[in-house]
């Protein structure tokens, strides 16, 4: 078992890495080995204490030189499911199922535009994770939108189940799909039905009926990962010591609030693995 | 009137002060040119994101030049008094007065450890502030507690006003002192007396009596400096938007609380000046 999951390679996820890595805490770590697309992409950071005015790939190159100089890999697995289990969480990317004593969320902020209605029909026939939901679907009808091009073997793996599938992907894909997909021109516009989700419509008002909806995206509001945690609009709440409202649950960075900044997010990943060191000595 | 008064060069300090020039804030910057004594001394920093295993002297040194290289001076003075006055703040820096509208304390933690019976006579012969208080004891008995060699002006100030001056130095000073002035070899054990100061007994026992006592420290806990600031023992007590009790009035860095990490401070630093612009827009 992990001591740590820490969700997020961005600064928040650095900083608390780096402090839990030198108290030799065993660490799993999701995200990506390009760390943070959001800095990479920055043009100059002016005010980030100790590095003078320096172009944000310069920045993020230096977090990633120092994450690799440290020892600290990087698990390239989107995490679709986050479940208290006794004392400890259990948690899913991509296929595989990951134990840890405690959950850093340090995802950035995800300001995800559902499908209309997608939210009324959440646990009603929409999922957002292929391996949980999936097997429901043995021999069935379903739509998948997909934003995700790093899920395609999630979309795969729903592909194997389903009797039909119809999908609609934000982006383009090579691969082909099996004769028992239909990929769909149009974009999905909504969802309908009534206690259950019973089908989709398309931005031209064409109807499909379908037993269920998959919707994968790489950015999964938190709640969607584990359901009940406390929200504040798109922000994690937490306290002063970064502190959700689960035990053994932390956040940090952008996910938990402005302002948007690099100083903010090392300096909540600093406290949060503090946090974090003072809960597992407790639990021992 | 400057828009911020930031007390304290630390990591906190420098933090916000790199956003709030950004902003093109108007910034009075108490402290050291040296910045961070407690960074400088530091052997080696392994969690700090974007500059890997660094000696103190060199973060501090890179502080310090990020610093110059924005143009934001430093003023060394030493902070004995705030008052809130109005909707802004009166900060009393060695004789001169400094008009704020806002106040960022990023002194970081200070654990003045107070004469014995100190704090039964605050307000009651004993002063931190020999500019502020200095005019009261003309002609008088008085004794200086001094572990600031910075304040050795404030020392001249008393000794051209007071009837005579009993002085202890925690350090050596080759400046000599006037005739009305006895240099204490003992230290000063503590201060005796009924409802106001009456004297001071050495670690020898030796007792003298005095109208008053100047204490004169770099270091002064935050509640002296401002009357009232609400504190959890050594620590000023902020929200998750380094708000103090004081409208206008902000913490950042080790004076919060622990964890006493950079990262901690230069993310605090951060948001405490996005707070600061904020607050100052609201004002307008």
């Amino acid at each position: 078992m992990y001591d740590v999951a820490i969700i997020g390679t961005g600064p928040a996820g650095l900083s608390a890495a780096l402090t839990l890595k030198l108290h030799n805490k065993e660490i799993v770590w999701f995200g990506s080995k390009e760390q943070s697309e959001k800095i990479e992409k920055s043009e100059k950071i002016a005010n980030y204490p100790g590095v003078p005015m320096v172009k944000g790939a310069d920045l993020n190159g230096a977090f990633m030189k120092q994450a690799e100089e440290m020892g600290i890999e990087i698990t390239e697995k989107t995490v679709t499911l986050i479940s208290r289990n006794g004392d400890s969480y259990m948690v899913l990317a991509n296929n595989e199922v990951h134990e840890a004593k405690t959950v850093l969320f340090a995802t950035g902020v995800v300001q995800v535009k559902g499908l209309e209605r997608e939210e009324d029909f959440v646990g009603k026939g929409v999922s957002y994770c292929a391996t949980c939901d999936g097997f429901f679907y043995k021999g069935k009808t379903i739509a998948v939108y997909s934003s995700a091009s790093k899920l395609e073997e999630d979309i795969r793996y729903l592909e194997e189940i389903a009797g039909k599938v119809y999908v609609y992907r934000t982006y383009k894909t090579d691969k082909p799909d099996p004769e028992n997909t239909v990929v769909l021109e149009k974009p999905i516009r909504k969802l309908d039905g009534g206690f259950k989700v019973s089908g989709i419509v398309l931005s031209d008002e064409t109807k499909i009926e379908v037993d269920g909806v998959f919707c994968l995206r790489s950015a999964i509001a938190p709640t969607t990962l584990l359901s009940g945690l406390e929200m504040d609009g798109a922000h994690i709440v937490v306290n002063r010591q970064q502190e959700t409202n689960y035990p053994g649950c932390f956040a940090a960075g952008d996910c938990t609030g402005r302002p948007y900044q690099i100083a903010k997010a090392v300096g909540e990943g600093n406290v949060a693995a503090h946090q974090i060191l003072s809960y597992l000595s407790e639990q021992k």
